[in-house]
């Protein structure tokens, strides 16, 4: 059999993150003033985030530097592997070449450590001694927890309280990187306090644990907010995936015809895709980049391009993105990265210029998909990973149907040993498929009072 | 900061298994037949192993070449990378060097898939359709249904009743690779349905589960056993991990003082120090390899050297071995893979002959010492692995103390992401020191009424 897994050795680690903006054709619009809808500047970021991302935030510099701590400490699971999926073309028997990029390797189990660790590096850097965020499923507060520890940074997470109660080994993983956990609404917060009050049994939403990290933040002159998507530093900071996967395929003599990428804020399908869009956007290239959303959430394929706030309770900027309204709810697929409202205001302004595509996945295609891949290549995915791979499927198979050889790349964000319980209820027949009629659509996207963009 | 990890490339992946009986300068002893005590010959064994790997059971050739298939698929995951352990050296304030192998990386996140693919592709080439087995926790379970899967073979794990109810997440990930899982006891087994008909509600054990693979594998002419451990040729498997780690560390310009691996029937402790060890037997090297065991179960640092049997039940022929006693029940510490009352028949050897050395570890001092490992290095460690760690760590205080620089290699056989309910029984404080008294190691040895060795 013919090399299974491409390899690059430390020195391979990029120097520079990309930043997209440089290239793109219609530069992102400006964020709102929350109240006043008017186009705000870098410093109304201050209280929430260090200058150094903030700068990042804004820049419209192509390249920008790596610091040498954050490599070093990338280096402890990065390059990441790149694998041939020969066992599972051959399950599929299709002609098309199938690629992963693995970032379960990380010790987080995820590709969210590239930006925790670059995040946590910039507050040290400008001496905060401590760092607030929330967390759903667990996968960005424990990357964060992580990051936090090697830096010696307080880390604060507030996490959904039912996750809290129902998902405790992601929570301990954070315990033994030594940060402290709250079930969110906490009674650490006048947010928190409020909502406790009114119910004191409430399950607790994202949307209210970002409002509670927000506050903290805001409130305490040692502590920062940090966020684990969406926002352009974080995507930024995701592009050393594309840059290994693009030296990675340039030693298996391939260049990918089609990129596909599980889609939740936007921060690892703009990992693997924005070094390649590179190409597309300044070298004639013209690979093709999917992004893979749940049928549930579906934002990118149904929701409307507008401004929108970033939290449910309306308390961030008002960003220009595709959304489906910020108090939407999506159903309670065990996808729980993919449960956002909305997209990443650089992958917004790709899709709105056709530059990327989007496709929608159900929750038992994906789980589909997913098994199919353990069963031929081994490691079993996260549930966000399997929308990604199910899309690489349907790829696969098109291909087979037209008889040529197309040449996929999959960015297989993370591993689903902390999901185990959502693979059960797939095996155990409890997941339904969850489209969305388009009144429902209609309804969501109807209740949005937030700024629109003019074309 | 120097460099972090030492990468192999695929074609670095041994070509031959070491067999380190041709090295050694006291031959094994014979096994013994359960009721006559005669000497017993390849042929006993016909019934529950395929004869390649009986072959290789009793073999004396030094290096036996590894199939091409097999290595194939140790390509999902080999060659394994080595770190330096920088951030834990800075921690520890040591003068030593401090090297990890990491096998957590497989699919199944131990060093077990290495002899799960052997066994399965040697039980394939002689038609065998179905493999049974016993497991506990959940490792050597998960490593043999996903090797059997990618040889579409019929796996079937009998897992431990209170771990089956307890730990779900190991058997879905085996039912993910397509193993049928029964918790044990079963009604599948005349063994099983004893047992149960006595009482209903037996919590099960590891010796009860192997007796019902047994009888399964011994009944059923299309099937065999496969055992995770203990035997010559699944130590025999497990030595591509000491081949790599030689040539890695002779790329970082070191040989290792001290190799340490945690110790339960000796594979993975085998796994890493053989190859260092026919350097030791054959070339005038000194390296210490030192088995990590628990104080709950030591049966290396307190047992006795005499024929035992390998399962509870005494089904098995007797091996000569460091043993506690086949009916030996250690406490119900985390780190399954550990409790077992015997230790491989050539690792026993060579502690005997005094080639090879054992240290016993507390529960506390080895989470103690994976949490400050987790802290600095980033990667949690299963509960196993946090025996070796412990050893590595009072070897670098005594280093410290000494004022020389020793280089100390851990074997991180596997990381903790299914055993994190583990790690919160430590942290609240929930687990006890476990020392036996002299006494109790007295009853348990003065039960033993199978053969003595002489001498």
């Amino acid at each position: 059999m013919n090399e299974t897994k491409i390899l690059l050795s430390e020195r391979d680690i990029p120097q520079h993150w990309y930043n997209i903006v440089a290239d793109m054709p219609n530069k992102p619009l400006p964020p709102l003033h929350p109240a006043t809808h008017e186009p705000i500047g870098p410093d109304a970021l201050a209280p929430l985030f260090p200058a150094g991302l903030i700068a990042q935030e804004v820049s419209g510099e192509r390249w920008i530097e790596i610091p040498d701590e954050v490599r070093d400490i990338y280096a402890l699971w990065r390059p990441t592997p790149m694998f041939r999926a020969h066992r599972l073309e051959k399950a599929l028997d299709t002609p098309a070449k199938i690629f992963y990029k693995y970032e379960g390797v990380s010790p987080a189990g995820s590709h969210k450590p590239n930006t925790a660790v670059a995040q946590a590096w910039y507050n040290k850097e400008e001496g905060v001694t401590r760092i607030t965020t929330e967390t759903g499923a667990g996968q960005w507060g424990s990357a964060l927890a992580f990051a936090c520890q090697l830096f010696g940074i307080k880390c604060e997470v507030y996490m959904v309280r039912i996750s809290y109660d129902q998902k405790p080994y992601r929570k301990l993983m954070m315990n033994t990187w030594k940060a402290d956990v709250f079930p969110s609404p906490s009674d650490r917060t006048e947010t928190g306090r409020k909502i406790l009050a009114e119910n004191p049994d409430s399950p607790g939403s994202l949307g209210i644990a970002i409002s509670e990290a927000v506050e903290v933040a805001a409130k305490n002159e040692d502590a920062r907010y940090a966020l684990g998507s969406v926002l352009n530093h974080v995507l930024l900071h995701q592009t050393v995936i594309g840059q290994e996967a693009l030296t990675q395929m340039e030693m298996a003599g391939e260049f990918p015809d089609i990129i596909v990428a599980p889609f939740g804020g936007g921060s690892n399908f703009a990992g693997i895709a924005f070094p390649f869009l590179h190409h597309n956007l300044t070298k004639g290239r013209s690979v093709r980049a999917i992004a893979a959303e749940p049928t549930a959430c579906p934002k990118l394929t149904r929701g409307v391009f507008r401004y929108d706030f970033g939290d449910t309770a309306g308390m961030t900027p008002l960003l220009p993105m595709y959304t489906l309204g910020h108090d939407f709810v999506p159903a309670a697929i065990h996808a729980g990265g993919l449960r956002y409202h909305g997209a990443g205001v650089l992958v917004s302004q790709l899709l709105k210029d056709k530059l990327i595509e989007a496709q929608a996945v159900d929750q038992i295609d994906s789980f589909e998909a997913g098994v199919t891949f353990a069963r031929a290549e081994g490691i079993i995915p996260a549930p966000e990973a399997n929308h990604g791979i199910a899309v690489a499927l349907r790829e696969a198979e098109i291909a087979k149907e037209e008889g040529v050889s197309k040449t996929i790349l999959i960015n297989l964000c993370g591993h689903g040993n902390f999901d185990m319980a959502s693979y059960e209820a797939y095996f155990a027949g409890k997941l339904g498929r969850l489209s969305l009629s388009q009144d429902d659509i209609n309804t969501a996207v109807g209740k949005i009072n937030t700024p629109e963009i003019a074309g």
